[in-house]
């Protein structure tokens, strides 16, 4: 088993020259909402979940993105609602939230 | 299928008052090595291998720690040597290295 039952990682990369990336689509802010939101849920910790920061991932194109492992998905997302339900239906009941799930193809 | 094939993560964290952590046990150059080894060793990009940046992933008593997805493969590691022998036995041959897995028990 892992030892975190969900590793979530969001990217919080800024790239130059104004290409695409997630730092300035409010990915920080996100990443400490989902944060506080897993803590106030009692869900965080090993066994449970970790919500982690991460540099680019490379698939900045569908910025902001977060990834939670081990399952794999990948998650675009816009405001503090999309995480609230990623947190709710995915990290606390294991339903993926399939409005916000990455196209595969989105890359770079 | 994982959009990468293995997705690494390396701890960067550096913590404040000399508490254990990644950056001061020589994280950023084991990153930089690693990637530049997946990159020569033609294993880098979408279905292959991302190694990546990150934050505290909260077992740092067993510092410097990286993780591999989505098997959840956590490993400690020392020098060049060690992670050489991750890439070419876990990232390019689907062997994970016994000798360097993280403890189950080690967290932060």
């Amino acid at each position: 088993m892992s030892y975190f039952k969900h590793h979530v990682f969001f990217c919080l990369n800024e790239r130059e020259g104004g290409e695409a990336s997630c730092a300035p689509r409010g990915a920080k802010a996100a990443f400490d909402h989902c944060k506080a939101k897993v803590k106030a849920a009692g869900l965080a910790g090993p066994g449970g979940v970790r919500v982690n920061k991460a540099g680019c991932m490379d698939r900045c194109a569908g910025g902001p993105v977060a990834v939670v492992y081990p399952e794999g998905t990948w998650y675009t997302y816009v405001d503090r609602d999309d995480i609230d339900e990623i947190v709710e239906s995915h990290l606390k009941n294991g339903r993926p939230v399939e409005r916000l799930l990455l196209a595969p193809d989105i890359g770079r």
